[in-house]
């Protein structure tokens, strides 16, 4: 009898370590889609941010401004794009995938259209889902941030930028969508070139805005299911006007 | 000298009363789809709503409770709909239409796709833009309010009601649709009854929500256009999940 228990109590752990194989694999496939989950990370509420480092230091004339959209083919050195942290770093904008990959672990995914899973949606603001997207030539930065814009009152903020410039980013046309419980929300604009600062697309509130009512009616115990998609501007603008 | 002045003159009032006349018009086509404009009607911010007269005096025992999903067939009386005004009206759900233009002067649309344009956006909150639209067989009232759910900070809720029960409102699925500067935000769900109060829809926030800084990148000279659209809800199932 206790053989029998032993071999049962086998059986459940084998099985629970095949769940947690499953839970941990960052990517998989549902329904055709590649689905990414993205773990939260809290960002340093009291850091300066690179933006704030930056534009600070221009006032007193010692580095380049935040806030420019020189072409490609005139590269300089560019702060790290990367929300999270107030990185030291500054490179090439050709560089600035490998680094945000190397330095700061963000996954980069294939995929004309992916599934962005963020998890924990609970957890307080301000906290930060990052992934990269390589689509059409490019890398795409989805940034899903948890922000008290009012205090008190935290909201989900959703954007895309480009890994390159404003010029080159004026190609694409990124879509947003949320779906659940029978309700849809679409969002569709221009990425922005990561050269602006995502705190300032969130702060003008260019973006998908979710208050966190809303947020939890399309959550999915605890997490929200972004859908991605990335065309060329071409597709976006040949589509009917309203 | 003086005769080509005078001409001129009349010809540009003219012209200036022709503007007006154009202005004046309510309801208009442009590109095939017809376009309301609806003007705002501040909210009387400091008057009870129906559903809290309702409410109250459900509690005292008085009157039917604001929340019920009666079927059509068992009609009851139910309290003026129209969310703008503490309306002493009661009457059974079959003549709340002919109430509300009759009695609030609120507009009927016909047609599967309208656009409703919303004007005087500026204007501070409470403030509501209404229309009934008159679709597949049933008439929606669509209820634009801008509203500070947060003090200081305006927001704009846009929400769709089915004059008729839930039952019946679950067969629907509309679509408030806002495209402007390469921007397109779209909400789908199942329309509400006028049964349940328009304030808690939006307080539940289950409705599309804008910001105030996005409402104006989607705006066009002071006017927000939303186009809209209503089709059964078979049509939104057979549609593909992300």
């Amino acid at each position: 009898m206790l053989f029998f228990t032993q071999c049962f109590g086998a059986v459940l752990d084998l099985i629970h370590l095949r769940f947690q194989h499953y839970k941990a694999k960052r990517v998989f496939s549902a329904a055709g889609q590649l689905v990414c989950v993205v773990n939260p990370t809290h960002s340093l509420k009291y850091a300066p941010t690179r933006c704030a480092v930056a534009q600070t230091s221009t006032e007193q004339g010692d580095l380049p401004p935040c806030h420019h959209h020189e072409a490609v083919h005139d590269p300089q050195l560019v702060p790290c794009t990367c929300p999270l942290f107030s990185c030291p770093w500054e490179g090439h904008l050709e560089v600035v995938v490998s680094h945000l990959r190397q330095t700061h672990r963000i996954n980069i995914l294939q995929g004309a259209e992916i599934v962005f899973l963020a998890t924990d949606m609970h957890l307080p603001a301000p906290t930060d889902w990052i992934i990269m997207h390589s689509c059409l030539g490019h890398q795409f930065l989805l940034v899903l941030r948890k922000q008290e814009k009012y205090k008190g009152h935290p909201q989900f903020f959703a954007t895309m930028m480009l890994i390159g410039t404003q010029t080159q980013a004026d190609n694409f046309t990124y879509r947003l969508e949320l779906n659940r419980n029978q309700r849809r929300l679409k969002w569709e604009a221009t990425p922005r070139s990561v050269l602006e600062c995502v705190d300032s697309v969130i702060s003008d509130g260019d973006c998908l805005v979710l208050n966190t009512s809303l947020a939890q009616l399309f959550a999915d115990n605890g997490s929200l299911a972004i859908g991605i998609a990335i065309t060329t501007s071409k597709v976006h603008n040949s589509e009917a006007e309203i």
